[in-house]
Formats: structure tokens, sequence, C-alpha cells
């Protein structure tokens, strides 16, 4: 079946094509009282937005996010939550269909044109339909009202590593992250990738990426095991976004090569009655539970399977084809996956706020 | 909160500590009219038993499971399911909780002790209670039973990785697996391995590892996108055994250095009406679909922090203390991590075979 | 918590104010393939919309409903669904606020104002902003995607008593229903109607209702017992419209007056190798399951309280008040309720459909 | 597909036929550091029990409950819970399953007989199976941990019907419910019954009833509009016992024939800062939230079609044949429901409870 939904307390449903006239998200669960403004979720849709860039698709898209529902005007300036289900909506205006005409029979390898047929018996080709990482606009749009429930957290997101360029951990910088085009925390690192991935989009081709989500100031306490764990969940949320192929936390892969010595982070008691940990190998989730360390989450996204050389594949018909694709695209689609992350971290730490809230008070 | 069951139509609640009276699991939605044995279940839970080999920990449990509903007495011999809840209970026979005393009021680092009680405000700390991996038994008898209800598919899964020994996937042979205590399909390796983790069991250290979890003659179409997609599903039942920090589906982090040359799965029209592709970098997986090409997952296992050489920690009255672990525990988890991941490999695609049923018949 | 999403497969999440810009539903699990067409939809929203006789709202909304996604254009005319969620829009055009200004600061009796304000500690007072029925707009747009999945299944709807005027059975004629401003089955009783409700209306004053919901062709073997009967499910869908304060399947609350032989169902071969049942006392479900025969289902509607009369209350501030509506309002709301009564059961039957499928092939 | 699950945070899942070898319960969603004993427990248990007079089945069981995970030993006396999941298990003792052989292939009209065998092609007949009234014990167990959690409400069930006696509302007292064998709290009618049914039992027929359910001090603001609204999750909970074929909140089904003027509950302001309603037609829930008032619920259940008059019916070969019943049974169902609708109302509350403080702190 489809499931479009994710979230237990704090839940969220998305819809919508690619190339459809319009998609959105209805959050539901969100607590009352809670203040926003349009302008405050715009931001974070406007971080994702194409054509930032000479670096993302050129597609241009406003992006503009109309509140259907579940806010009132609050006092004065902004919008107040209400509790009841909040509807947000994004008019598509730039679809194009057209460029799109060729792969309506043809499987693009990499993507998920078979799949999608072979599920459903058909598909909305139209820039992938449903599969297209247009619809990570509307999980932002609900991000930005999750970031308002847990508003002491704070959540920030970096792309670590382009392709065989890693960043150097001892350049990190989170003020560096607003100042390229890359969302890359070391200055050094993103003036490699620049180059090389100028190289890359002129080439028409494509390049895969690993983001970093860090969230700071969760307290000790939030996740629901056994199969609600806090990071079995952020493992969903990460995998569920586009091109996603790996999911770390804390130390991630790496924890098969450490000892038992090495991989136990040891404590010492705070000056303020909370513990203080030498280490953070966990990534700040001890049995799926916070410890009260950051939460620190990594996915790997693949390359974009949309590039220009002609790639081997078949059609619907079951006859072999080529498959070159001349739409407009990203050479890095993990660039705006970093706000995407953000969202899903917000989304997901926002869930287990309330869930832990409803259990233990 | 607490949430102790996964699946959607394939359902799997699980229950126990472990050193309470008894363990298990409640398996909702399974098909009826499906034969199975309790020797067919029994023989997943001994692979994953305690006390196998000197590499898994010396607690002796029978780990011997009882059937408490949901079947009927088959024509003849064994049992058929009534598409009814089966319930299936494990008894604790070696608490031993003496062992545990000790550390009633500190806080193991590394482990999940901390965490639970500041989420709870208390915690059952007789074996790690409720996250300990004997939890784990449960899932495994759900297992056996998913295994039943996509009796097509073949599910195996290895151990790849022990701290810094790694496979040459080369003379990965699945016959090797059953023949060494580690469930290494590369005998070269397992035989260092039996000398690495000698080494470290009698130093009273552990180590990480990595587990592969492949199933073949999945068919393409299972998956429910966007947010139950069959990956991200497989990313949270992986990430919530315990003690895993990473997933990975297909080439996992390593995507991120592809080009979309590399990555994109070229295609050709195979001679039985299906597609043949070139190569596997996605998994298996496209879009949250299974493509009918063989899923692939790994998951990395970090190292118990339950170790011989003390570490820094603290205890409930917020005191400096010092903690080693001399109860009977595993030098390396990720061993009998093995049969679980095949076990969560099982009930995720249970799960969506019966859900991609659901939607599209 | 707010909770906007039922059914398990067929999943409908709603969202909307009386007096926000816009209501609608994403309708999620839909199989993918079927044709739809706007007029289809339309048509059942034409038969909700207020205004359609003197007897409801004189509030004039079009409920022009727009499709946002989970639909291609199918070959020639209409559309097809893609197994994707399918958004629905409905904007209001005439919420008039200024009529509830009035009653921003009190509770109005009977109504939900004093409980949603002790829920959540504001509430969106315009028109009764959630709680109002028009929420129940959104409903009857899946209701009207829900028949097309279960296409064999006719489900169709009656007033069968509006206060102290009952139904004659015997009068029972389903042509009628059409026929008359109240969705009447018995024409003699229509005429009844016509002039006590006229009385009712001129006196400002409302009046309760009992609606029945018939659902002919529903194979055998449809619930998932024991938490997910059919019944269970039913009752849960036909409490949640607004004011329905009892629910019926069968023989209903009367079950309590008969013996074992007067209750008990029963049965003969038919020549079509199915049951013949020679009485309905069961309305169509035993165990919680479909038997082959119509399910039958009554609810009550209580009478608005948005009446002229004044009745005592309190406002905001705790001071005593006496409150009068002079809204818009219908003098019985169970008119309306028909068609509503139907896309619940179409909804809730397309899902047992789905569920069943998932489970039993 | 079987849904043996009901709940969101405060979540019950129960398994067990009546003739196999145990049924019983996972409580999951618990709060942390409730004291419980298993007299508690069990003393609910026991007013549910078979064979308390001889107007109920005699079959004899313990239905002694054993607590098998969730729970630590408290300080000095009972158990506490440590917020995960608690599963209680009861052994089945009596099941003679001898009593069932001649109707194997027969299905009993008004049972679930044919049902069960339509939906899953097989069932099992011994004693009802899964559909059998014993599986509410394990609801019982549940609904006794469910009122720890909800500690300040209060919630009692009385008979108020059976057959074709009603009780006279000006006689009830609540201490009369324990002095006979009815829970009947009209002492007059309690004594009319017994001579009633008595000549129901000896004729080998059986009755149906009406139970009604009073929750006191339920807070003003629980329930989750608009699909988990909390009525609508009540009607659900009672629809889902056995034989029940009506649900009624406040007035119910009488609410068709009022006013808007009678219906409309008038408040006046309180001494202590709460609203005084001069009236409960809304059952204490309006808009599907509570308000304050008593939750007042009432549920009709069917006579037992197990009776010793022959019926018409088929069996599984298609063949006409006529079925009585001698398996022992109780004359009247409903007189066993009290606990049980007790129990469901509880768990009702508990997860609502939750769920309020979850989204609204």
């Amino acid at each position: 079946m489809s499931h479009n939904t994710f979230g237990h307390l704090f839940r969220v449903t998305t819809f919508g094509e690619s190339h459809g006239p319009a998609l959105g998200c209805v959050v539901d669960g969100c607590p009352p009282g809670i203040r926003l403004t349009l302008d405050w979720i715009q931001s974070f849709l406007d971080k994702r937005k194409p054509g930032q860039s000479r670096f993302t698709t050129q597609r241009r898209e406003a992006d503009e996010v109309e509140v259907l529902s579940g806010v009132m005007p609050g006092d004065g300036v902004g919008l107040v939550t209400t509790g009841t289900p909040i509807a947000m909506l994004i008019r598509n205006t730039d679809q194009r269909s057209k460029d799109y005409s060729e792969i309506e029979a043809k499987y693009r390898p990499g993507h998920a044109d078979y799949a999608y047929e072979a599920k459903y018996g058909l598909r909305d080709h139209r820039g992938g339909g449903r599969s297209s990482a247009r619809e990570t606009a509307a999980r932002v749009a609900a991000g930005a009202v999750a970031r308002k429930v847990i508003a002491g957290v704070e959540i920030r997101a970096a792309l670590v590593q382009m392709g065989r360029i890693v960043i150097d951990r001892s350049r990190w910088d989170w003020n560096e992250v607003d100042r390229n085009p890359f969302f890359c925390p070391d200055a050094e690192a993103a003036r490699e990738m620049e180059v090389y991935l100028d190289g890359i989009r002129k080439a028409g081709s494509s390049i895969g990426a690993v983001i970093e989500v860090v969230a700071d100031n969760v307290p000790a306490g939030w996740g629901a095991p056994i199969y609600g764990k806090l990071d079995a969940d952020l493992a969903a949320a990460f995998m569920s976004i586009n091109a996603v192929k790996g999911v770390e936390i804390g130390d991630g892969m790496a924890s098969a090569r450490l000892t038992g010595e090495q991989n136990a982070d040891e404590m010492r008691m705070g000056n303020e009655g909370k513990p203080v940990f030498l280490a953070n190998h966990a990534g700040g989730v001890l049995g799926g539970i916070s410890t009260g360390q950051p939460v620190v989450a990594r996915f790997a996204v693949k390359p974009t399977s949309s590039i220009l050389t002609p790639r081997q594949s078949i059609d619907r018909n079951g006859q072999d084809v080529d498959v070159s694709t001349k739409g407009r695209h990203d050479p890095c689609v993990g660039i705006r996956a970093v706000p995407i992350g953000e969202a899903m971290m917000a989304c997901v730490l926002a869930d287990h706020f309330l869930r832990h809230r409803g259990q233990n008070g």
C-alpha cells in the first residue's frame, strides 16, 4: 500500500506529485497555543527551494506556503495553533511536463520508475510523480512547525562529504554553513567542492553526499523502546528521504571497529546535577533513549540517476532502450537534503517529546 | 512512552525482561492456514541461544518456546495457523540476579542504565531489564513465523566484519556460515576471527561487528512509499536491535562516493519477461519499493560496554564511581545478531507482502 | 491530542475549520487504477451541501471540490488513481464570521465550545471551528472515492425517525428517499415531517433524528476481530459524526429484549452455494465479521443546540450568561447526516475490504 | 486481517482461545511508578469469573493471573510498574473440548462460526475459539491496570435491563449492585430478574440485557477529535465486546426525540471555579471531549444463541442441519458483561488521559 503518514502524536501526512497542481501536508497533534508566522515557515522552504545557485536544479518554484487550517490570528501579530490539524499547501508553478514526454514509457535506471510501475501497474511519469524530491518541500514545512514544538532544542545540519571530498572536522564552523552553496561547515572543503561540482555539472553527471544532523539541548529520556526507539525512528525518517541509502547514529558503521573500552562514553557528575559525558560515540542515544548529549545522525545520499550519459534500460513494452535525462536536475541532490534532514530530525523529536510527556508526565 | 509493537498488517508485540519470569511475543495478522511446527520455530531460537560456543555468553537458557494461541493441530502433523493472534512464551531459567546486585545503583557507561532511569524515574537493573538483548529471542520466534508467510523468499545473514577483520567478498560461501561460530561466510576470515576474538575474550574486552542480511526472491513491488518505504522500515527494524548504530541498504554510506553513471543499476530485458539488472548498488530497493533484485542490507553492532576494565561513571546518587561488569557477557554481541537480523528482515518483508496485497490485490 | 485520521489501509485524514480558508482531506492507500470523475465526487457533496431546501442551513457554500494529487488523466475521460495519496480541497466561500462575534467569549450550552476550551486552552469560535459539521464535507468526498474501491457494494441511507415521527417500515421505498427533502423512505411520514419541521423551524427550535445505513452485497468475511471488528469500526465511524449519541447494528438496543430463539438468524442452504438467512437481527455482522447479509446500522443525531430560545450558560470569564444563537443553522441536522452516514459506511467497508485482502488474499 | 490491539498510548493486545492452553494480554505504554498488587487484578477477574452463581456458565475456571513482565517488586509490598510492557497470563484449566465435537462441522446460528470460516477458511471450533467471551478475561486484567493509571476516576457499571425487565432509576443504589447476582442497582428489579432468569435457564433459553457504565471525576478535556473522539473510542470499545449490538452515550438513541431546548445541558458557574451543569443529556461528552460531567454510556448485549431448542442451520458441507447447544452457557451473558464494560471504560479513559497529556501537557 501507500503510507504517507509518519509520527505517532505529532503526525505528518504529505501528498502531492512533482507535476500535479500542488503538494502539501497535514500536521496533526500539534499542541495548541504555539506562535508561528508564515515567514518562519517560508524561511525553511526557501532554504530547500530549487534554483538558489547554479548547483541545484534550475526549475523555478516559488514554493509559497499557504496555511489552510489549525491556526487563528495571534494577538497582534502572526498565528497561534489551535491544536487542530494544520494543513499547508504549496502550489506547483513551473511543471514543464513536456520535458518528460520522452521518458513516459522508459524506465530510468536507478530511478523508481520501474519499481512504481511494478507495484501499481501504472505510474505518473511526469517528473517522477510522487517519487520526486519535490515531496520533501512538505516535510520542510512540517519541520518548521515541529521546531516550535520543541523550542529549546537547536537543530542544525551540514553537508560533510561530497563524493571523494570529506570535510576536516577540526575546521568545523557552524557559521560557515550559510556562507557557501553546499551547507558545508568547512570553508576550505567548500572551495574544493565548488570546483569539483562544477566539473560534474558540466559533464551532465552527478555525485553523492553525506549529511550530518545535530540536535543540541535534547533532554534525557526521549524515545519509546523497544520498537519506537529514538534512533530507530530517526533511521526510518532519514531513510525515507529520496536517494538515502545509509543512516548512522553517533559513530555509526565505524562502531564495528571499536572495542568496549573505546566505545563506552564515560560519565562524571557535572556541576548542574547532570552527568557530563567524556565522549559521544553513542550519538546521544542509548537503549533507544536520549541521554542529554547532542543527538548526532548522518545519512548518505546517492547521486541522482538523471544524467546526460546514456544508460542501458528497458521500456514498458519490454524493449531494450538507452536512457539519458535532459530535464533540469541537481548535480548533487545531497545539498538540498540538508534542510530536509533538519526537518525530519525536528519532526521525530517533536513526536518523541509528546510521546514521552504522554507516558511520563 | 514505551512502544513494543512493530509492523502494520503482520504485527509483532514483544514483552519481557532479562531476569523476569518469562519473555515472549504476540504475532497478530498472520494469514490463516499456514503450517508450522514447534521444531521449526525452535531451530531459529537455537541459533540465537546463548552458550553455543565459548564466544557467546555462558548464561544457560533452554529458550524453549511454547505456543499459546493462534494455532490448531494440523491434519496429521504439526500446527496450522488460524488467523488469530499467535502468542509465544519463553520462560527464563538461569537468571542469577545476584550477579547484578552490585550495579543496582551504578550506571554502566555505554549501557541504557542512565537513559532508562532518566526516562522512567526507575529501572529494572537486573541484567538490563527490558534493554537486555534477551528480548531479541521473541523477535526470532516471530521471524520463524514470518518466514512461512513469505515461503518463497530466502533470507540469510552473515557476519561480514568483526573489529578490524573484514571478509574478502570473493571468498563468500553461504555454506561456510554454519561451519564456524561466527556465521562468517569467508572461511579464512573466520579462522582469523577465532584467534582475534579469543584475545578479546580473555582480556575481558569486547568488539563490534557488521552483519549483512540478504533476501532472495523478493518480488518487485513491495514497499509503502513515502513513509512506509521498504528500506525505511528495514532501517527502523535493524536500528531497533540492541547496540546497532548504523544501517545500510545496498552500497549504503559508500553511495556518497559514487557518480550517477556508477550508481545507476542498468537493466536489460531478460528471457523470463523480467528485467535483468547489471548491478545492485541499490540493494534491491528503489523509491522505497523492491525491484526484484536481492534485498541487501547491513547493520553495525557496537561492542558491549559490559567489560572487565573499570570505566568512569556515576551512580543514582550523583556520585562518581568506577564500573566494571563481571556478569556473563558476549565478547562480540554481533555474532548472535545474525539470526536476529534475519528475523527482522523476515518480519518486515512479511508485513510488506500483506500490505502490498491489501492495496494491490 | 487531536487525531484526524481514520482507517488502516484505506486511510482518511481531514482538516479545516468552518470559517477558515478551506477544508479537505487526504485519502491514502487507495488502490491504483480506479476510475473517477470530479462529477462523481461532486454529486455526493451536492447531496450534503447546505441550502438545498428551507429545512437546512441557509449558508451558501458551493462546496466545489478540487483534486490535488493521486490521480492522472484517464484514457479519454475522467481520472485514474495512481495509488498515491489523493488530496481533495474545498474552499470556504460564505463564512460571515461576524455572525459569531457575539459568542466569542460565551459557551453555547450543548455545543463543544466549553469542552474545546477546556482541552486546548483556546478555541476558534467562528462557527464552531473544527467542531463544525462543515468538516463532514471532507468525509463525503472521501466516501465517494471509497465507493469506487468496493464497486460491487451498494450503500444507501435514509432518515427513519425525526423527533416523534417514526417511519412505517412496511412503506419503505428506496426510490422515495430522493423525492423528499428529508431522505425519508416513507412518503407518508415525509409529508408529516414537512409540517412538523416547519413548525420547529419557525419556532427557532431544532429536533433530533435517526439515520439508517444499509450496505448490500457485502461479501462474507470482512472485519478484523477482536478490536477491529467491522461493527466496532462502524460504531466509531458513526459516533465520530457531529451530534451522534447512539449507534446500533441490526436490532441494536432492542436486542436486550430478545430471547436466544428469536435472536438466532437461522440459515438454510441456498441455491448458489451460499447460505440463505431467514432473518437479520444481527445486521449482517457476527463475531465482528460480515456474514454476506446486508450490513444494517443506525445512529441517532441529537438536535443542534443552536436555537433562538435563550439558554443558561457561562462565559470564558466565569460569568453566568444567557445564550441564543442567531447564526444560520439546521432545524434538523440529522437530514444532512444521511449522505455523511453513507460516506462513513463506504470508507469503513473499503478499509476492511483491503485489510481482509491483505491477510487472506 | 485480525487486529487484536486497541488504544494509542495505553495500548492493550490480547490473545488466546477458549480451549487453548492460555489467554492473556500485553499492556504497553503504562506509566512507570504505578503501584499494583496481584490481588487487585485478581479481584476484577473474580467478578467476571464463570460459575459465581447458578445464573452464569458452570464452566470452572480459576482465572488466576500471572504477571510476566513490566513490574518490579515494590518497596515492601506489591509491585511497581516500570514503564515497559506488562504481560499477563491466564491458563485455561477446564476446557472439556469433547462438549464441542458435535458442532465441529455445524455452524451455530447467531454465532460467529460461519463468519469465521468464511473469513479464514478454517476455524477453531472448540468453544468458539477466539470468538469466545473467554477472551474478555484479558480485557478485565488490563482494565485493572488502567484503573490505577487514572486513580482519581471512579468507574462503575450496572445491569439496567434484562429482557423485558427495566430498572426503576428512582431506586438506583450503587451499593445494591454487589448484593445480587445480576449487578443490578435496583433491588426490586433484581428480585424480579431472579424469577425471570430461572425460568429462562430451566427452559435452556437465553435473554439479552443492557449495561450502563458510569465514570465519575473525569476531568474536562479528554478526547481526541475528530476521529479519536472520546465517545467514538468508547463506542468501538463497547461494540468490540462479544454480543454487543448497540452503544449509547448520554441519552443515546432517545436523543432523536429531543428538541434543542431539552437537549442543551445548561450551565451555571459553580463555587469551585468550574461550571455546574443542570442536566447531562450529553453523557459527559461534547464534541468528542469530556466536559467534567460523569461519562455515561450504555450497551445492549444480545442473548447467546447457544440454546437447547434446535435451530435451523447448515454445516461445512453445505447440508441443512439442526443445531442445539448442550455445552455450558450463560442464560444471560449480559451479567458478566458488567465488569467487562468497566474494564473497557477504564482502558479508554487511561488512553485518553495519556493522549491528552501528550498534546496538552
